[in-house]
């Protein structure tokens, strides 16, 4: 496999890291398990990528799209021989498995959209599954080269608005382009520390973010998220900087749950939001009507780590992500540059 | 020991229940450990009851106040013939390792100022250090069957505050005070639904507070520290409820970190934000300047119940407390009534 990793970058800076395609099969970095140990979970059938998504074995809007659409593939190789309206079918049925694993990112419907609209001529003009199969692990490949790109773009551009000295807090594990961010900002000689929160209940920011931040060389401080607020409130950071599982074209940002909450404080404090946006917003929604808040088994907010942490007997509730208003957001940064969320379709127009 | 508890009340309604001296032995609940087991820490001297206030095997402002008192008193013990200088001196030596265990919460000081005030005259006038510790036990007993009234009097006015219907937001442990406000609301009909966040790094919430809360048969929801805000921006709380370790004269509250940003949250959404004041402010603290933060090892934010759920090599910070001004208190209540934040000074000459 090829990836165009220098000993000195983190693992996650590159998608191929996390998940890719070989000898039909696809692997998947448990991120369960990273950065504590470097495993990777083989799928032989694309059932089990789909549980994959869905234990969150992985997680990040990029990389579960991402792998759904080599799911997608191996699906086609499990049946090489099939064709025509069997096919056809069969296409729906692993569109509609996959889609339903995670129902709030927008990315993982546009890749599988594109995954559709990638094979269904091939499908129509007879070709077997083994031959389409191939075609849509090309594609994929495609989209993962232009995906890092994508987040390369992102970060530089977010870089750019960042001050020499900034203190930034992060929420969740904002994925690849904020360590492209951090990259840049190394480039660009600005010296930036890093508060992160350790995002319950999954513990991203414990793991992936200061594991990924630290990889880059850039000095991390650990919270817990009851933490943040005092931490604006005294002074100590000066932009507040995450990922967006979804934009609307309104500029909402729908984000791991708690986003919401530090943004409403940093904006009492006058600090800047910046959104790590990606390729930009969902065509597919003009505002929050088109969001479905995941809420996840209430029973994971009584474990850390897999030990108990709650009493017996009582109950849980486990929202996965919440929305924040345009009014809170100062930029939504994608890889054609910085816009403020309010004009977010300019990005389309781009 | 008298404990005057029926079947039905919960544990911690009272606080014999979790600190009481009997048998020169100052006999704690260990809060690290309870509810899932109801065990008591035996301290056979002042120093243990010093560190286990330190490490947290008791905590809460009011019970570590009640601990130290105890303390003060089995430290007397433990030196039975002492009089006259020597006792004095020792009593000075006592008095600041105890007042030195943890820095914030107003309790503490005025527990033990209270403590070298009742014993001084018995020690100037020549009494033995045995006397004056039996004198000194005699008065903590007044003090916590004072501080229970207080609890059920500040719960029953916060209760009157509560609407039918209520959805109310807790966060850490407010202690005795919430469990009677909840009794109260019982007793009045009214019915009130709890959210408690796990209150991390020790989850007081998880444990303390939901098992209180599920005791007084009231339903109890919980939620990670991250959920807050996304609850009250979908209209599901109707008021924050928080207890404070220190209240200013001019009405800022000093609460466990994380209070700070649910109340700028709450205000957004006008919530209002009710404090369980008990005895109300503290009269040696003006304003925020005599406020010191606690910041407690850093290491402590690595963990979660033993169990280390950080990666290695980074950094950690863990304040303790947080300050709310009281622009965004709607009010205090404490065992004489309630109060507009900024008009506490009322409480002291009402």
């Amino acid at each position: 496999m090829n990836v165009p990793q220098a000993q000195d970058v983190p693992l996650l800076a590159y998608l191929h890291n996390t998940v890719r395609y070989e000898d039909q099969q696809v692997i998947l970095l448990n991120r369960r398990l990273y950065p504590e140990e470097t495993t990777y979970v083989v799928c032989e059938d694309y059932q089990q990528v789909a549980e994959a998504i869905e234990d969150m074995t992985i997680q990040g809007a990029i990389v579960i799209a991402i792998a759904a659409g080599y799911g997608f593939a191996l699906a086609l190789k499990q049946n090489p021989e099939w064709s025509g309206q069997t096919l056809a079918q069969y296409a729906e049925e692993v569109y509609q498995r996959l889609l339903a694993t995670r129902p709030t990112g927008q990315r993982l419907k546009v890749i599988l959209d594109k995954c559709l609209t990638e094979i269904k001529p091939a499908i129509e003009a007879g070709k077997q599954a083994d031959d389409v199969a191939e075609q849509l692990i090309a594609f994929m490949n495609q989209e993962v080269a232009e995906a890092d790109q994508i987040a390369i773009d992102c970060g530089k551009y977010t870089a750019n608005l960042l001050k020499d000295g900034d203190r930034v807090l992060t929420h969740c594990f904002a994925d690849s382009a904020l360590i492209h961010m951090l990259l840049e900002a190394k480039k660009q000689k600005k010296h930036i520390e890093m508060y992160c929160t350790e995002t319950r209940p999954y513990f991203q920011g414990a793991r992936l973010t200061a594991h990924s931040i630290k990889e880059t060389g850039t000095k991390v401080t650990l919270v817990t998220d009851n933490m943040p607020g005092f931490l604006m409130e005294q002074g100590m950071i000066t932009a507040l900087v995450t990922a967006a599982d979804k934009i609307t074209l309104e500029g909402h940002i729908c984000n791991k749950i708690g986003t919401y909450q530090y943004a409403v404080v940093a904006q009492h404090h006058n600090i800047p939001f910046y959104v790590l946006g990606y390729e930009g917003p969902d065509e597919n929604s003009p505002s929050t009507d088109q969001i479905e808040i995941e809420f996840r088994q209430a029973d994971e907010v009584f474990y850390a780590r897999g030990v108990r942490t709650a009493i017996e007997g009582i109950e849980g509730l486990y929202p996965s992500f919440d929305i924040v208003s345009p009014n809170f957001v100062d930029a939504i940064v994608t890889h054609k540059g910085v816009f403020a969320a309010r004009n977010i379709r300019e990005h389309l127009e781009k």
